[in-house]
């Protein structure tokens, strides 16, 4: 009877989060997401998240936050506070439901995530150093635009430039580096911390300095940004390019005629990973190989990606054998040997150098599989890499410890 | 009496704007400041604004746009939508107020101006051309980190650097351009259209190509982006600089002694320009001037602002008459020859080419003395120009506007 009766007390403690409530500590400190000024969004050490908003006249207000709904009390002055349950560290969307109305938080800033621009909320991790903004030697992200011959539009894209780039002379190997779904060209170095993660492992000498683009995979969405009205209607580009812009026609040196996506559909079938390879291929690394310093061999390009990113990463890789020796796979399923057609493994064995892939711990799909799946890549000599990101889940703070990990892997061999 | 009914009829049709309030034609568009994929915020052919919301259980929901809240109505499935009176053309910032509660609209995009990230509307202009994304050699917008020994931290700048900078090897001119209050360094490049400015300006030769820097000059608020976690506590910087960047010492060729912030004060004894005079000179300048390819001389640097930020560069300039060769000041009062230094005058003379003066139209303060001013230029042999931007306010339409007639003037002489 004993036994049974702390059974049922465990299973009902077990079952009952408010059993194993907290008490809140009132050691809320603004969180790094919060617009300057503002005391919230905040985040007490227990990792929960405290909104606050005016709304006198408001029935109900909520905030919401990783797929839960999260009742605020209102005070006599009208204002509305209320917390979150403990969050794990790191990035994560979130937005305010007032009476109905879906928001943003005031108080926050602004990220492009869930195809919307709204509210981040940063809850400070314990390993935050290695994207902290140090006084260290700066890269610089630079954001510019240029013509797609696949789309027929100037597109935006994002460039990080290690230290040292601006006033140096040498060629730099280059990363594309490409979001998830319902993300764009701004997350990498916005939510991402791509700049400030790449220099200081560049600061610390943990890394080989190298490029990295980032555009936009969800090809119909290149819009991050207030859109400056387009000019003339933008058909087939005119001749060969504009003055002072190399002229973007096939890409030299890669595959023989006009279009380089030659095998349709790869490993996945990913919907995206066709249009996205064409702008890739045929018009991004044209732009990049022509306008700036890096070295357009094979053995000098890398591709990685978030989530869809990643897929459409492995998709492009299966088909292009001959275009990327680095790859990286960040919370986007398992790659295997077996999945490259059998005319391409020599080649494959011979100019890919390192197939990285990685989950944060908490997701439930592929983690266990990604360890095997390195193996396999180790066995037929090349160097499989997998990461596991503790106690997150399919966010940022696994995708930003997944780049600290994979960026000292690229350009050694 | 017949003619007093008529002078009645007449006031209360002045006095009411719904007697003479247009139909609203249905031609509405989706703001290019919409989101992408999004209907509204749309604006029709009579520049009027309309928004829509979802918030079914609210009871008052308005657009607040100007100064003025307009009150939306709701439908059957709980959609609020609603008009504002015709706008100017251009960009204004706005918010929607939800019982009380004042939030950024989820449908749009967001900048920062009026002390906080939030809602903007484009209203297109008639010429927006100026401004247009086109297919045309692009420049680049750098976003990157310096160390400022005046604040003691690691501050963000953005530099535009024109078409043709990254493959060359010639140097620069540059210009410090500076937002307005309760802006941030992102507002020129973001709403501002810096850099489509000076590309379709460039691609039509009818400016020099030069770079343009913008910081905070709001001093305390460098933090427009989420701020990465700070490193180490930021102390003065010990020793002569980090590897790989040039030492940021006092400025090589500035004012002798340690800060060439000697005259405390300058014209308007405006209470930013001394601390942001500190960080542009010893800091900033420096940075890059000793980071970038640009030509370090007086000849060769300009500087401008809107609103306070025109305060700013004349209260800068004039305390510090042998920095800058051509300053801007878009709707920020008048600068006359008197407010030199009798000491001062003849370097003034000798080195400074130009003196631009810019207001909108609708801006009751100064806009008619602004040419008078600058014939007082003329008349001492530097070059006063005075613009007016038609029908519109204190807003970045004029700005906008200003920069593209102040940016032909530079570096021609």
């Amino acid at each position: 009877m004993k036994n049974k009766f702390y059974t049922l007390l465990l299973a009902a403690l077990v079952a009952s989060p408010v059993c194993f409530a907290q008490r809140v500590l009132e050691d809320f400190k603004p969180s790094p997401s919060a617009q300057e000024g503002k005391e919230f969004p905040a985040v007490n050490s227990q990792n929960i998240v405290r909104v606050s908003i005016s709304a006198p006249e408001a029935k109900l207000v909520q905030l919401d936050l990783g797929g839960v709904k999260y009742d605020l009390k209102k005070n006599a002055e009208g204002v509305w506070t209320g917390d979150s349950a403990p969050q794990d560290e790191g990035f994560h969307y979130y937005q305010l439901n007032i009476d109905g109305a879906s928001v943003p938080d005031p108080n926050s800033l602004y990220y492009y995530g869930a195809s919307r621009w709204g509210s981040g909320i940063e809850v400070p991790a314990a390993d935050a150093d290695f994207y902290a903004r140090k006084d260290v030697p700066h890269g610089e992200l630079r954001e510019t635009y240029y013509y797609s011959s696949t789309t027929e539009s100037v597109r935006r894209v994002y460039i990080y430039t290690p230290p040292g780039y601006e006033k140096g002379k040498k060629k730099y190997p280059v990363l594309y580096l490409q979001h998830g779904m319902g993300e764009n060209e701004t997350g990498w170095g916005s939510q991402g911390f791509t700049a400030m993660i790449m220099d200081n492992l560049l600061a610390a000498g943990e890394a080989v300095p190298f490029i990295i683009v980032m555009e936009n995979g969800s090809v119909n969405f290149n819009f991050g940004a207030m859109r400056p009205p387009q000019g003339a209607p933008q058909g087939p580009r005119p001749g060969a390019g504009a003055p002072g812009q190399a002229p973007q026609g096939p890409r030299p040196g890669g595959a023989p005629g006009a279009a380089p996506a030659a095998r349709p559909g790869g490993g996945g079938g990913f919907n995206f990973a066709a249009q996205f390879q064409n702008i890739l291929l045929n018009d991004l690394i044209p732009f990049v190989e022509s306008n700036y310093r890096v070295i357009a061999k094979q053995s000098h390009r890398a591709m990685a990606g978030l989530s869809m990113g990643g897929m459409q990463t492995k998709s492009i890789v299966i088909a292009n054998p001959n275009e990327f020796s680095y790859v990286g796979m960040f919370s986007s399923g398992t790659f295997k040997p077996a999945e490259i057609a059998e005319e391409d493994l020599e080649a494959f064995k011979k100019n890919v150098k390192v197939i990285f892939m990685s989950f944060g711990s908490k997701e439930a799909n592929g983690a266990a599989q990604i360890g095997g799946a390195a193996e396999e890549w180790d066995a037929i000599g090349i160097d499989g890499v997998s990461y596991i990101s503790p106690e997150t889940a399919h966010e940022w703070q696994s995708w930003r410890r997944s780049l600290y990990q994979f960026a000292p892997l690229l350009f050694r061999k």
